[in-house]
């Protein structure tokens, strides 16, 4: 293992025959270094493989240009395509990003806020998880004086800006096109949990129904987590209802994943006999046969716009005087597993 | 927002009638410390909203308690599913996880190790990105005398304690298994990168089909970056040829999922015409129709054999004397996209 001495700005300084300051001013992005020497000395610091130390500037200066991230899983496309949004503009403004996971699971939640504390990030943009019904960690953020924002999964019990996609909106576009398609018996899968995304697509469902004279049946509504096995088993304890329902619109791409599996082992035909229809757009929803109907959530867009708040509530030094709640318009994505023209 | 002035441990010291350092050492999960002080110090720790000054502790002991992960994408099932076992044993040792995203990116790359350098961690894991092909990045870490440990994505290049499966023996088994079903004409998708996971499934792919007597035919072999479109695109390059091959092992699956849909579009039926294999068992693959044929990469075994070696090299100061290089096997997930009995 390399073990030499560490190399210093006096190091760059001396080579460049400039000061100590100036190359400092260049490495911090100072306005009034031109840009021939802040290449000078970017390209001189590469070469001498000068490390800042970062954990002393923050100290110093309090900033670390590091960003946390809190998302439920990182391997839900939803939320890595929101990260990947974030990054590019975080990357694009010189700050860098750390992702934690809470796994849906509160005192995981708070354990990744203890974590991105500890390395000193600049603020935190984060999606709450599931399960999480008391926000006091969140308010330790805020006690901090840095920037919390929240995307998709967020609460009104914290005074803090927020972006969104209309939910409510996206369900209600589901069941109105299922209804539409001619059915009438269309059931939901829902969440238990106190998430508003899933009390606004819930919200949508019934709303819809309402609206085109349908009664809503509480034997149609199904509670569960929403992962595939729970699709599973959401669809087989429909199957065995007195009359089975003509379509299902999932909260959980993967939960109407695996009520598709349960119809296809039952011989259903899709959507002749039963439409189907998720939520999220995920990429794998394209994949299956028939392909699936779905709410896209622009989770790009959502990435950016979040990222785009967070800058400016650190730019003004988490001045801002009123949050903002930014939400945006979903689409509805109509594929095979709902189309019944020409049958 | 609060601003209330900072618990210290003094404050819990005072509330529970002990000294400041019994606080400090039950915080510390001392041994010496008995496991009523060290609960009743917790609970009093979480009433009165202790928060720990890690970065001051890190500073004074060096250790902040916090892993770097760099993976290229955390939403690929299969880095999200290691990333997941190496949590659970962080987790039960008390270590917090925090994840960078490399996208594949070597500058990129380059910055993940800053921000987990600043982030204070006290080792870093890490799969190397497709287009890294100069390791003097992972060498700072080295360098810094903390542990670092690579898993599938890995080097020679670095004198580094490695997790991988076995790339060839994965390949190989899908090519023999692919003949077994009568394939002759077997093209194979892999990647130009430097990344030894390729160059091992290319070699499992060409010895299989030496040691079964087929000739290897350059213009089955088709590079690309192994993505979706890739895959469409090579699907497409092949149908081209003269003789059309009758089965297509790609080192990936979502390539893999690209050559299903070129091959559906123009009515050729899998397997009886084209077989199909990919590589991973990404959760997808069991949704396609037909399912896809795959290899599975043990990718939570893998996270936590790779937690495993690190918290040693941790626990041993970092002074392991001589890496470890450990290669599990995989497993061949035979499914209908490659199955042609009864035909």
């Amino acid at each position: 293992m390399e073990n030499k001495p560490k190399v210093t700005i006096h190091d760059i300084a001396e080579k460049l025959n400039i000061t100590a300051s100036t190359v400092s001013r260049a490495l911090n992005n100072n306005p009034r270094i031109s840009e021939l020497t802040r290449k000078a000395v970017l390209k001189t610091a590469k070469q001498l493989n000068y490390q800042p130390n970062n954990i002393a500037a923050a100290l110093r200066h309090g900033k670390s240009h590091i960003i946390g991230i809190i998302v439920p899983t990182a391997d839900r496309a939803f939320f890595s395509s929101v990260v990947r949004g974030i990054e590019d503009m975080a990357n694009n403004l010189n700050y860098k990003v750390i992702i934690c996971q809470s796994y849906d699971n509160y005192e995981k939640e708070i354990q990744t806020i203890d974590a991105l504390l500890s390395a000193r990030v600049d603020g935190i943009i984060a999606s709450i998880g599931k399960n999480t019904e008391n926000f006091d960690h969140f308010k330790r953020i805020q006690a901090k004086g840095i920037p919390l924002v929240l995307f998709d999964r967020t609460t009104d019990a914290l005074e803090v800006s927020q972006v969104m996609i209309d939910d409510y909106l996206g369900a209600y576009k589901v069941v109105e096109h299922l209804i539409q398609q001619g059915c009438r018996r269309i059931a939901h899968f829902t969440s238990p949990k106190k998430v508003s995304i899933f009390k606004e697509r819930l919200r949508g469902y019934a709303d819809a129904l309402r609206d085109y004279d349908i009664p809503y049946d509480e034997e149609l509504v199904v509670k569960s987590n929403l992962q595939l096995v729970d699709g599973r088993e959401s669809m087989e304890q429909l199957l065995k209802l007195k009359v089975r329902p003509d379509a299902v619109f999932s909260a959980s791409d993967y939960a109407a994943m695996g009520a598709m599996q349960v119809l296809k082992e039952n011989k259903f035909r899709i959507p002749q006999e039963v439409a189907l229809a998720g939520f999220s757009n995920d990429p794998f929803t394209s994949f299956t046969d028939p392909a699936l109907t779905t709410v896209d959530q622009f989770s790009m867009t959502m990435g950016k716009k979040t990222a785009e708040i967070f800058f400016e509530q650190l730019k003004s030094g988490n001045k801002t005087a009123v949050p903002q709640k930014v939400v945006l318009k979903p689409e509805l994505i109509i594929r095979e597993s709902s189309l019944k023209s020409g049958t």
